[in-house]
């Protein structure tokens, strides 16, 4: 045990801090004033120390500053959010209207981040194929946490084709779209989750989602 | 910005440091010792503060204490495992049998973490549906770094049935089976993954994995 890292309750609550002031950011609070590049490297440095199958890394991480390139992802926000408005009705409709759900052209990062498949078999994806996929979220919420604690604000952009990000951002035909996020200075972080402010949906008690031994 | 939480360069680090030295804990480092009540709730209210598409909590998570029901998913990770090592040849299988992939009836504490789908459309799920899965990883991840912050070893077992383990549990049919975990305290945690001490697989670099702009 010689030198191993302890960590004290004090440090536990801290991290508890983090994940509770954590936030979905979305355009209407980004600042434009960029990213410092050591920052950049933190929250990378994040992502690539997440747990990953097999220590399989399958992970990409494409960094777009360039206006033209977000214009165009921007495009199809625009397109795949006419057709999720769609799926609501009547009041419903009219708040999904009023949400600014994206800051694609507002944040001044934007990182598209890749599944890309080993090409041998990795150890522990043999019996389920898509924790390689899942290796690739633990990375993705690792660098919301480190993101959140430099104060920098991070939003997931979920409303896009991913074939079309695919075909912008000249990727691999084999490699898988997992998030697209936004990422900039914020003007505020919401004390409670924008949609629990607004009664979108409410928050779920432990009791309901926590069962023993079995259902 | 009143109240709004701020975080400095040495509680960002701090974050870095649980990352860091987090570690996937199998069977031969726990030890026979419960967790305590308090420590399993502040690993769950990790859990319920990760990020979910449209505030959709998609999660529910099953605790099992009961060593026969561990004896049964161990079972299925027996059968998984044999399939799994028939993938790998020559000296790469003989290493894979030495190997000490789950921790399953030495853990104190199993956790079996579901996806359950809401029965209505999801804001932000209408493009990509995958994103529900997704948001059950983020809160994983959020369980992993806060039991490594309260010296707890936690270890994803993927080598298992899905069906047979949804079966064990009693799980609704709909559900399904995102991730595995043991957790208890340990009598070590590895400074660097195991795989990674072993060469079963190399770190990669950060130049293999960046890109700008686009690939």
């Amino acid at each position: 045990m010689e030198g191993e890292r302890l960590f004290n309750r004090e440090e536990a609550d801290l991290l508890l801090d983090i994940m509770v002031n954590r936030r979905d950011v979305r355009g209407n609070r980004f600042l434009d004033r960029p990213i410092e590049e050591d920052r950049i490297q933190q929250i990378l440095l994040a992502a690539v120390n997440a747990p990953s199958v097999g220590f399989s890394q399958p992970w990409e991480f494409v960094l777009i500053k360039c206006n033209e390139i977000k214009q165009q992802i921007k495009e199809s926000f625009i397109r795949e959010n006419e057709k999720g408005a769609d799926q609501f009705e009547g009041e419903k409709q009219k708040e999904y209207n009023r949400l600014k759900l994206e800051g694609i052209c507002e944040a001044p990062l934007n990182i598209a981040i890749f599944y890309s498949q080993a090409q041998k078999p990795v150890l522990g994806q043999t019996s389920m194929s898509e924790v390689g996929l899942y290796s690739v979220v633990c990375a993705i919420q690792n660098m919301w946490l480190m993101a959140r604690a430099l104060n920098i604000g991070m939003g997931w952009v979920s409303i896009i084709d991913p074939e079309k990000v695919k075909q912008i951002l000249k990727a691999p035909e084999q490699n898988k779209l997992v998030g697209y996020f936004c990422l900039g200075y914020t003007s505020q972080f919401l004390k409670q989750p924008e949609l629990e402010i607004l009664k979108w949906e409410s928050r779920k008690e432990m009791k309901e989602i926590i069962f023993n031994d079995t259902y």
